[in-house]
């Protein structure tokens, strides 16, 4: 009846639907390779993590005696009453609203473990395989796996510097419903604020109109629009843009998320999301089955931190530094990259990203020449730019990230990112 | 093309398999009877949450500099490397060798937000809908909903004051076997320590059985055990037992879990499991699509404190509390519940729960008389015990946690309680 054998472990359709995950092979080469100047990981700035912040909010959660046992204690699936609170004051405030101007309390906000629980969240609720969610071409690829995950299907939509255009939205979704695939449509993703991995933000404008347009095509079902703020509050100039969710006036097309991983501090891992109404309660039934809540002791001190009034000065502190990040690898690019024929970047108001353009004969992908020439010669890493692509994409591309190096490091990285591309051309 | 109705939202078909959640159901009651004195809340005590502890680990941790700045960064999927080594330290402890002789290293431990994330990433990756789990019946009703959001089914196995019986789980894949559906038996779940919601442990004869069986029964595919070790640590007089997992020599049969949140503190939310080398890697992929790590922060402060002793040192302390509180119970039962025929209860060596059966014709289920009477009038809240069967239960059963109330608060309501029970029979 039995031998030594060992059997095979019988693994789902669904682990087998996401298995492919560019971001364990990035972090290996990291791992092989620690000379490398990482122009790749998506971290934050190391220098302003706010140690002070973290602690001054800590020993203030902790002070109390009660207050400091109900943060240690269980919280609640959606989180804890007074963060919730705060976070959706914070809200308010980058909405130019007070809390009550928004028209809802804090039923409709829900803390999660970063706002990346929420992107995978709302796939599991809103998503069977075969669904399908429209996304702007080249888009966070992090979601493109949450996409597969749940075996939906990305249908890219070309964007250009203000962000996903919509003429072409509209025409994707003409043509879906001429395949008689419209009943499928249930998402938009959409970064809204410097995105990853372009750096650019959708314009005011467009933020009308993408909404416009999901109203317009929900026929039969809601098609809703998952709005990814995770870099709003990471603006080094130009102006402060609305948020999609704010171009609704019925608040129940946008599913808003948002982020203190970048404004604040990544290893607290708290992120939001402000949910339609209809929402709320399956995310929250779903949440409960895989965690019943994240973390109770961060919320609470995202909530300290919040209300003290550390989190808005640690802001200013960390744009400030990014600008000069920002600038310094711009200034690199324009030193080490305009001579090369072909070369093109994007010229980021926030975020971390510059996202860069090659000559067309450059193939930027892992097993192109120049990964490896990078990597293993000159010593500099970055995100071929294939990865952020729904479907058939251009290979020249690469997303380089200003995040985790100082300015110094930024420009070495540079001048050997442009060494490894003279190399191989 | 328009109108003024707002569509329904499609949701998945996993979020239907999933929607009804009995706990949300407790809590509401909880909220809108705040005078009731609640033996249902799977809470832990309030007055020995680790105020100091948790303080002294936070300055240790951001004491200095570099170290704070890692904590407050992003982590990796499996969790922070030295919170690791500390767990894998801590686990060796319990199991009474050194980490040396385990035969692995941190590659096999992974970090998760509680151990309930680890049960419902165990479910994704490894089980298809129509997928088997046997469970004991009664089993933790939590678990129950994770099967069920995978569209797995749970067959229920016989369990006396021994745990789960190994002759009715052999009987179990017998019939299944009959049935053409032994190929769907993925995994058999057991809580091996003062189990939720019984109370008992499994005895040393039935976990060699059970890791035996499971092996004997993987006939293409391995059957996996799942351990759910959670109030491991919670042992307040009796043997301490081996676990399931070292009844397994291969080490590729046992999926082990445990947590902090018992032992320590449920608001930092982190758990760990033990993964056969087949399972860890789906399991981290999956997990990097729903958060990329729970909190880094939080995991180098369990570290912390685990490397302190002061994890130990509270851990007496907490034992000893809750010793208090479980002798309160079951003083209480004897003096309320003695001279009620038919009414009998388990007394537990650990944990936090006394299940408690009652005479035959009570019905303790939310839509019976007694719960109504309970809550509505008495004041007291229990959990009806056939959550907690997979599939016809029977009816007059409770669990009763003495985790959260005082001592005082446990006689208080446990008398009540018992005149409820007079009140309707």
């Amino acid at each position: 009846m039995t031998d030594n054998h060992l059997r095979p472990v019988s693994l789902s359709r669904r682990w087998h639907y996401a298995r492919e995950q560019a971001i364990s092979f990035l972090m290996q080469q990291a791992v092989e390779n620690p000379q490398v100047i990482s122009l790749a990981a998506g971290l934050v700035d190391f220098e302003t993590l706010p140690v002070h912040e973290a602690l001054a909010g800590v020993q203030e959660l902790l002070a109390d005696k009660d207050r400091a046992r109900h943060a240690l204690q269980y919280g609640t699936t959606p989180g804890a009453d007074d963060a919730r609170r705060a976070v959706l004051q914070h809200f308010a405030r980058q909405e130019g609203r007070t809390p009550d101007q928004l028209g809802f309390d804090t039923a409709r906000v829900v803390l999660t473990t970063g706002s990346q629980q929420l992107l995978s969240l709302a796939c599991e609720v809103l998503l069977d395989p075969g669904d399908i969610c429209l996304v702007a071409d080249p888009t966070y690829f992090v979601f493109l796996g949450n996409l597969q995950g749940v075996g939906a299907e990305a249908v890219g939509v070309a964007a250009d510097d203000d962000g996903m255009r919509t003429d072409a939205l509209e025409a994707a979704l003409r043509q879906l419903e001429a395949a008689g695939k419209l009943e499928r449509v249930k998402l938009i993703y959409v970064v809204s604020y410097y995105d990853n991995p372009r750096g650019v933000s959708m314009s005011g404008q467009r933020r009308r109109e993408v909404v416009d347009i999901a109203r317009r095509w929900s026929r039969t079902q809601r098609i809703l629009i998952l709005e990814d703020a995770a870099y709003r509050e990471l603006r080094y100039d130009g102006p402060a843009l609305p948020s999609v969710w704010s171009c609704d006036p019925t608040g129940e097309h946008v599913i808003y998320t948002q982020t203190f991983s970048k404004s604040f501090s990544p290893g607290l891992r708290v992120g939001f999301g402000i949910l339609p109404q209809d929402v709320i309660g399956p995310v929250c039934d779903r949440k409960g089955n895989e965690d019943f809540g994240s973390a109770n002791f961060n919320q609470r001190l995202i909530g300290k931190v919040l209300e003290s009034g550390g989190f808005e000065q640690h802001l200013q502190e960390v744009c400030r530094n990014y600008v000069r990040k920002r600038d310094a690898m711009l200034e690199a690019a324009e030193e080490h990259f305009s001579s090369i024929p072909g070369a093109a970047w994007v010229h980021p108001a926030g975020g971390l990203y510059v996202w860069m353009t090659l000559p067309e004969a450059l193939d930027t992908g892992f097993n192109g020449r120049l990964f490896e020439e990078a990597v293993k010669r000159a010593g500099v890493m970055y995100v071929p730019g294939g990865l952020f692509y729904a479907a058939g994409s251009p290979r020249n591309q690469m997303r380089l990230s200003f995040g985790v190096q100082t300015p110094d490091g930024i420009r070495e990285g540079m001048r050997r990112l442009a060494g490894a591309v003279r190399a191989v051309t």
